[in-house]
């Protein structure tokens, strides 16, 4: 199943994407709510449902406007240094251990919608990701079980305000500035692609620039290594989002000057199967104002 | 006012402390709830029933279980290093910027419940710190104003797992194991304590030892200056929880060996004016099992 959270007339709703259409699924059973938490903490509401998708009207896909695929989600947590030449290009060691930090909820927001350049600084850059949503929670999941505790996968761009993110050796204020992180539009299920989301093109562009361009199956610590290790320390919840970290290729990075992401521009995030993440660049200032 | 969240009968219950005892204020308005975000987000539920109070019946507060002081924290923000000479204990540089993490929920527990050192690690270490609650939240606060958006300052066990926390130059790990981090059991409002909550002594012990021993105004960045720089990046929510890092004394800078929490010791958090956070250390394999 591809899922696609999306506003209606009356909020937002969950689609079930076939092709370039999608049925509102909302509308076939309002217990599936607003977002996917619903149908991730219960999957029976799409068992209930699953024999009337085909009959069911549908609407086009691009005339769908995303929202969050979790609205609320409990805890994002994100690995920073996840692949070899990413981390070479930061001036980092790699490490043995993956390295985590957290976003909270005000800096992240829909596929679409304006990724805001912050008055304070120029250093706002782009960051290509793996994103998966928590299915089944639990402590102590063992790397073996861990893929059946994945709802599904999706698209995040990571944007980081990376002077804000080098101010001390702890990078929480360069990730956590408002509306710099994007997820989405669709979500993917485990069956939909290879075992733990490996093996994909994953890409970021401004128009025709490429500016990362790489594979997820050059990750360091997998889909299910990642579970195994935060596990270890945290209960994962149902509805958690967690970011697989970014290639090599990001503005602070590019020789011989950093390229940053200025207003004006769309920066868009492809993982091949999953989908494309676009939101334009839009300058503090000019933000909440119907400028954008 | 000085609040306490407490267990009842029929669940939890915000509590107006009156010296020994206590009024039940949710059993006067039924508004308020079962944690105090009701009268953050409305302030006017406790004017609603001011006037009721010096009559209404009193439980004794030692009858008191605590629960959180907000069940469900949007945001959990924590400075790192913020007094010179734990700073240097840990042997870092005197940083011109608030070293920040986050915590998630499932690493807080209410005074009074299990501090859980995990089956992975020995290295279990008490951090003393003042915590505050954001009452009005926003963006880009002056210092000048920020103190306006304090609901009230609580006691805080910046509970941490040392070798996990230094896996990688990422804190999150050793920050957020499950039950390490406890909170209360009281708050007091601004009014009760000097502004900004300096100037208050602070103490962390175990039974007549005394481990760490300073004052709140010895702390590099004051609470009006913390908010003002967090807010220059994210805006902040009614609810949220800022803790503002712990002074020297902690476990793992001990001479000539390291002093860790072990089963079987309480641990205690006192900041004067504000009360004592006390919880037992419980291993993991005797939580959850009636055993603490």
């Amino acid at each position: 199943m591809k899922y696609l959270v999306g506003e209606t007339t009356n909020g937002t709703a969950v689609f079930a994407v076939d092709g370039e259409n999608a049925v509102n699924l909302t509308a076939l059973n309002a217990e599936i709510g607003d977002d996917l938490i619903g149908i991730v903490q219960n999957p029976q509401l799409i068992e209930s449902i699953a024999d009337r998708i085909a009959d069911a009207p549908r609407v086009a896909v691009s005339a769908i406007t995303p929202a969050l695929p979790i609205a609320n989600p409990g805890t994002i947590i994100c690995l920073g240094l996840n692949y070899t030449d990413h981390i070479k290009e930061g001036g980092y060691d790699i490490p043995d251990y993956p390295a985590l930090f957290m976003r909270g909820k005000n800096s992240i927001m829909a596929a679409g919608a304006p990724l805001v350049r912050p008055t304070c600084s120029e250093k706002l850059d782009y960051e290509a990701e793996l994103m998966f949503i928590v299915g089944k929670g639990g402590r102590h999941i063992s790397e073996a079980d861990a893929l059946d505790h994945v709802f599904g996968y999706t698209v995040f761009n990571d944007g980081s305000v990376r002077d804000y993110q080098r101010k001390t050796h702890q990078w929480t204020p360069g990730k956590n500035f408002d509306d710099t992180g994007a997820i989405g539009p669709f979500v993917v299920t485990p069956d939909e692609v290879p075992a733990g989301a490996s093996g994909l093109k994953i890409e970021s562009r401004v128009g025709d620039e490429i500016l990362q361009s790489s594979n997820t199956g050059n990750m360091i610590w997998s889909v299910a290594q990642t579970i195994a290790t935060i596990s270890q320390y945290t209960t994962l919840e149902p509805g958690d989002l967690i970011a697989m970290g970014t290639p090599p290729g990001v503005g602070h990075a590019k020789k011989p000057n950093p390229r940053w992401l200025v207003p004006g521009e769309t920066v868009e995030i492809e993982i091949e199967g999953i989908g494309i993440c676009a939101n334009p660049i839009v300058d503090e200032a000019d933000h909440n104002k119907g400028a954008a």
